[in-house]
């Protein structure tokens, strides 16, 4: 059964008349079509009872065709109000619906008012679930994309260990990076951070013109995008020989990264994983520098379900994606955060990430 | 006046309790600090008569603060919910909103659900008018960074020009122009892109492998960050001796570019830039192929107000800044896009971008 096709057998079962899907890796999901709409509506309808469509702005249709969605696509001009041209759309088909299913955690405000304007009857109630459970679940096309997405980031930190030396800035070895995962024909999934001494002890820190010197760490975390598909990989090596400090917060930070990743399997909750690397690293003293989330799915975007949370009770399921990225930042000792990609497999855990997590002395 | 304080006055003007900015570019303009918060929750909460605050992950308070925002910085735990987070910070101000103005055209359904639940006798008005009407005129400071952020993206041009040649891929090109941008220590303001034979005819293609040869022309699209301020260029170059049919277009859209250009002053409406810019390119023969707005506004965003569309009436003032963009995408012959970045003056225009326009043969 299709992506689309599943939405619609959901519909149906819900007694639900049409679903709007806007979030842009959604409607990737479904059409195969990936786009960047910024402000403009892109969005698929599907309907319980009538052929589905694809609104965009009418110069990416060609593009919209092109990707594999075979049902109709409907575009609108800039001169145009895009949500009465959907509205037009609907009824073109002969539908009223009296219940729309639209993602909340996606549709801007002013979006829903449009639809209540133009289907004052109607009712709204959450899509949301039904997509996350989706795509939660990774199917073996899927997990073959993001392998690849793993291999390439892997490959991304060799590159970026081998770039660094005296006096090289945090953009120069964060470009040599992104040359080389371009000359493999992809890109980046997200800003690529590579941050040294002090500023690894920041989580979202900015590389900069700041040179390296012995005896700094330099953390990397990066990911490349395979075939519209994620990884997200962070490893952090030493400049020079490090001090015992800054020793003693790379292996709690290790001993979390790899306790959690080896108590993965179907059935353990979200919260368990986050709770056995939080654990060991305030055993290890520094639960207060350990500022964030165990970690985040991973798919078509680089944050999304399930959420690695402290109070994400969700219980884990073969399919699912996940990064595992303890972190301590103490300023002044430095910053360590040691990130992975994991599938759940039937009976436990595939590790599609590989770079070795020794800690590599450069 | 602080952006901060001329949000609070219009508060008291118009009798409203509190605003809660969450457009990220916004809160950057408000409070200096820039941040994407992907889902996590990010705004800044002004009211009629208390001090205002901004609320983030608590991982990125230090940054908040170092952003040069002097009043308080409340931050959000992965593990809570970040909607009782900030009601909780907005009681502790002795608050209770009647009337919130928000952004409605950011705001996703599912906050405004929260609020309204946390709020429950609260009505919701729109914020955003006020502060699009604010960020649409532009003061010297801000000029002053638009200025420089074109300068740069003419140097990015030259640079893509000097870099094309037999052989080479559009992706090499692309990567050329990247690394000089980063070398002198900036971003790029969106996905660069270097289009090249057939290519240029899709107005949202995408760079790839495809090799430069004699007779192709090439579309180069860019715009490069500046101190926060975004740039945006379209260049098309020809490779090689023009066809005549090539010559034609590229000289339609040119006249469309500069006649649009040269009508821009205070008083002339958007939509009268587009048409005439319009006029020209279907007096040529090829108005089926122009087939998207003139432009876009500029300014911390690649894409904001005013937008210069065929139906927006909007009046251009003093201080604007926008995009005046016509393109020909004619499939059989070539795709050309010229597009400038020009401030509205006093008493005409200023044009910041300044690479050629007349066509450059290499």
């Amino acid at each position: 059964m299709s992506k689309y096709e599943e939405i619609k057998s959901y519909l149906l079962e819900n007694n639900i008349d049409a679903a709007f899907v806007t979030t842009p890796d959604n409607v990737f999901y479904i059409s195969g079509f990936k786009s960047d709409p910024h402000e403009r509506l892109l969005g698929v309808m599907i309907f319980k009872e009538a052929e589905p469509f694809l609104i965009c702005p009418q110069m990416e249709i060609p593009d919209a065709k092109a990707a594999g969605w075979s049902y109709e696509v409907i575009g609108h001009q800039d001169t145009e109000d895009s949500m009465v041209v959907l509205a037009d759309a609907i009824k073109a088909r002969g539908v009223d619906p009296a219940i729309f299913a639209i993602e909340k955690a996606h549709l801007i405000v002013e979006r829903l008012e449009s639809l209540q304007q133009l289907f004052p009857q109607a009712s709204y109630v959450r899509l949301d679930e039904k997509i996350n459970a989706m795509r939660v679940i990774k199917d073996e096309t899927e997990l073959n994309k993001l392998r690849k997405a793993a291999e390439l980031a892997d490959y991304a930190i060799e590159v970026g260990c081998k770039e660094i030396a005296e006096g090289k800035t945090e953009i120069e070895i964060l470009t040599a990076i992104e040359n080389a995962i371009q000359e493999k024909g992809c890109k980046m999934s997200f800003e690529t951070m590579v941050l040294s001494g002090p500023k690894t002890a920041s989580p979202h820190g900015i590389p900069g013109t700041r040179k390296i010197q012995k005896g700094d760490m330099v953390l990397f975390d990066l990911g490349v995008i395979y075939d519209g598909y994620c990884s997200d990989i962070t490893r952090t090596v030493a400049f020079g020989e490090p001090s015992e400090a800054q020793k003693d917060i790379y292996n709690a930070v290790l001993a979390a990264n790899t306790n959690a990743i080896a108590a993965v399997k179907p059935g353990v909750r979200a919260m368990d994983l986050d709770k056995i690397a939080r654990d060991v690293i305030t055993d290890a003293g520094y639960g207060e520098y350990f500022t964030h989330r165990l970690g985040h799915g991973l798919g078509i975007s680089v944050h999304e379900f399930p959420s690695v949370t402290g109070t994400n009770n969700m219980t884990m399921e073969a399919g699912m994606v996940f990064t595992i990225e303890p972190g301590i930042y103490k300023s002044d000792v430095t910053g360590v955060r040691i990130e992975d990609d994991v599938v759940v497999t039937k009976d436990g855990v595939e590790v599609l990430t590989k770079f070795p997590k020794t800690l590599t002395v450069l």
